[in-house]
């Protein structure tokens, strides 16, 4: 008998025993009720998790460790949220959302080692090439700076402009950005001002989306300049304070290692291990508190239990339906909190022929739709896989093109960073996060001027029996995998600590 | 036989006739459909309307007019949306949400006329109170600027910012403002930022939240700069160009008169007329276009239609689940325009005693909670009642609050405005909109840096058979009374033009 069929059966024993028993119009009425039951599945545990991200199911596992019943409801149909394979057949995979790992996240890095999933370096050997103006060039990231072969006169100030950006974010306390000495100046004023005010040439704030399409798929108006600086502070651990350069490095940065099987797989093998707690294609749609208890209603189960982890960005979480109501300045909070505009766009080839042409993949460019690209391929032989990031205003224009416009053009941009046989994959795929219903944007949750100042100390706050994760809750590399990873760890701490 | 009755009665009738006449497992599955229909009473239209505030309701209006059936949904047991009465007893009525009417704003003065409400003027005779740094002053707005008794130095500031925002305002097109020529260095910086950069003293800055707080419920910092010239350019008509002022202005500005009976009656009298059509207590939870159809499933009613028009605040509609999936571009708007943070306060005393003071019962703090107040009073004799806008910061601070605290410290600030009487009213209430489940804010969706740029033209851009209204949407007095039935009346006649 399957766990499906058993439950099913044991309503249905449950519903006729009871009814039988009953007389006239309560037996009526009772009935009816019991037929809902049956409709709608319920379970009990102590705790129901919602989303089965690397957040949610990091903090299940820890939960179901402790001895704790747990249900996960996950609206998709694969678990992973944000991370997912792509399958290439042949068993080899490329990534369509959160992909890389690198020094500092330790959390993630332990979890895979628990979980038997091994790193690899991601593919680095050669010159990187650097798109500007209809010019390519390229370039050694062992260099003395790691970067593009800039304008003599940019080079300096981008140091200095990532120097200052460094310092400031120094003086933000990660668990509370909003306390930062200078909070209210920078949260009062967006990073495309900061810049435009303490940068002197035109042509080195050309490069500043550079880095916020892929990190945040946004451009820098979208962004506070206190966001910026938490989010640099969060780029680290307790032991190594954050960087505005581990977010786009690949040596020693953010970008460093790959994980065998792809980095869906950590979510894969939790979800094994979970088993039938695991509940995929099942959205939540309500969750009520009373009586110190909680009822969460998705399509396939209700889950009745004592404590609630939502775990997904606090965009979703505004779409459920909360009873009572979520207190205003939470409510508020979820309403500025948008997801980034980011695309993952990835051609496939036989080979990874760049590597023979002495180039790492990895590409940047001030010019078109795709603003940094990865070698993506699989470990061992096979397939050459490139992937570009699209964010921000390139993502917005992608979105309105014809499908096979976008796909032309993302091609013609490759073949100018890696030559004409980059025009001519077997294969072309994308991602459009702000598509896929159960994300609607990536790669993280971001807030524009005022919003953390005056609502950033509800990400976390509990609202009754309802704990917050995802990585946007967390305060070590927030948006990141490893953030997620913290933050599952942290609710599911906080509900331990009460149940 | 009520309606409710009939339907009923033809559902069942329906039910059992076709469920007869169907052998085995179709008939058995059929029967189950059936009785799921009979749960979900079941209604046709050629229009469904989502929400009954006054965009909602002129948009049926002008349908009905024009020959089409339509059903109104409304959420919440009453209609107005956020324009709601609150009843004093005694048939008197004061206001918890929009309150007044002003010249230009010719749209909802005319659907007040044709609808027999009436209008008179806010008590408007006499000094004003201003309170700054613990100092209270009063001053008449009848003198050469109408403002405040400022310190010397900041009064020519004041008017030459006001000035700059207006004249800037002039050149935002209020159809589409992201094509302001200036559009992209005014949506890529905060209010605040403008400000900071175009202003002298310190003292001036610090007036700046008492107009945004009453106008967006947001403080300067939240607020693109783009976003606030729009509103600023669509503070007017046709005719007549926007103006800052017009927003803070009894005398010829938006709060020059209020309506006998209470702002809400317009919404009353609409909903008379269209009778059975509007259902109330209905939140609409999902809407699925298919094959040229449209099906609106809302807790009491599935309404099937040609078309909808969706009237609600942009982040409330972000809330219901549609299917096919909203566009990317339209769902990324909605994530990033948030209602504002406005509470309304309200004292109400046996007479309204501060009139024989010679004071209007207006006035405008920077020191406390309340930025500025009204009176409020019923036209006839009656009681006094005095409204105070707590918004921003503000509602923040007071929504921390214990709710016997936050009534000290506002009839503490009411008494330092009138005297001590103010302190001791023989009630007082507040209407806290960010707590209102089917508002969740107010007065206005607000958009921070980057929004309109990105994704404004998605505003009115319909999906398919969904249309889009709401004051939000209004190119005049958008946030207004008058916005919301323009918006209606807009949305009414692109459904007209395609049915």
């Amino acid at each position: 008998m399957t766990e499906t069929t058993r439950r099913r059966f044991v309503a249905g024993a449950l519903t006729t025993g009871a009814a039988a028993a009953l007389p006239g119009a309560a037996e009526a009425k009772k009935r009816k009720t019991k037929a809902k039951a049956r409709r709608h599945r319920t379970r009990t545990a102590d705790v129901c998790v919602v989303g089965a991200g690397f957040a949610g199911l990091t903090a299940a596992r820890d939960l179901v460790k402790a001895g704790k019943s747990v249900v996960v409801l996950e609206a998709r149909s694969v678990v992973g949220g944000r991370v997912q394979n792509h399958e290439l057949g042949g068993g080899k995979v490329s990534e369509r959302g959160g992909t890389f790992v690198g020094p500092t996240q330790d959390h993630v890095l332990d979890l895979a080692t628990e979980l038997g999933v091994e790193k690899f370096d991601t593919y680095d050997t050669g010159d990187n090439v650097y798109i500007a103006d209809g010019q390519r060039s390229t370039y050694s990231d062992t260099g003395p700076t790691g970067t593009a072969p800039l304008d003599p006169v940019v080079l300096p100030e981008l140091a200095l402009v990532v120097q200052q950006l460094d310092s400031m974010a120094n003086s933000v306390p990660v668990d509370a950005p909003w306390n930062a000495s200078s909070a209210s100046d920078w949260d009062g004023q967006t990073l495309e001002t900061w810049v435009k005010n303490n940068s002197a040439s035109p042509k080195f704030r050309r490069l500043v989306p550079l880095a916020t399409r892929p990190i945040f798929g946004a451009e820098p108006r979208e962004l506070s300049l206190l966001f910026v600086l938490f989010y640099i502070a969060a780029s680290g651990n307790e032991t190594n304070p954050g960087t505005f350069e581990r977010n786009f490095d690949t040596r020693n940065g953010g970008q460093m290692w790959r994980l065998v099987g792809g980095s869906q797989q950590i979510a894969l093998r939790i979800a094994q291990q979970l088993g039938p707690r695991v509940v995929v294609k099942s959205p939540v749609r309500r969750i009520v508190q009373k009586g110190g208890r909680v009822t969460v209603t998705s399509d396939r189960y209700t889950v009745r239990c004592k404590r609630v982890i939502v775990a997904t960005p606090p965009t979703m979480s505004g779409r459920i339906q909360y009873q009572p109501l979520l207190p205003a300045l939470r409510d508020q909070l979820v309403q500025r909190m948008p997801n980034g505009s980011l695309m993952k766009v990835d051609a496939y080839y036989d080979k990874p022929f760049w590597r023979d042409q002495g180039l790492t993949g990895q590409a940047v460019s001030i010019d078109g739709l795709v603003s940094a690209t990865f070698d993506d391929s699989p470990p061992d032989d096979g397939p050459g896989v490139i992937f570009g990031f699209v964010g921000g205003d390139s993502a917005r224009t992608y979105q309105r093109m014809a499908p096979p416009d976008g796909r032309d053009t993302v091609l013609g941009e490759f073949a100018s960073f890696f030559g004409e046989q980059a025009r001519s994959p077997q294969a072309f795929f994308d991602t459009r996060w702000t598509t896929e219903q159960w994300s609607r944007g990536c790669p993280v949750g971001i807030a524009g001027p005022g919003t953390l100042l005056a609502y950033g100390d509800q990400m976390r706050q509990p609202v009754g029996a309802i704990h917050w994760a995802g990585t946007e809750t967390s305060t070590y590399w927030n948006g990141y995998m490893d953030g997620a990873v913290r933050s599952g760890q942290r609710a599911a701490k906080e509900v331990l600590d009460e149940l």
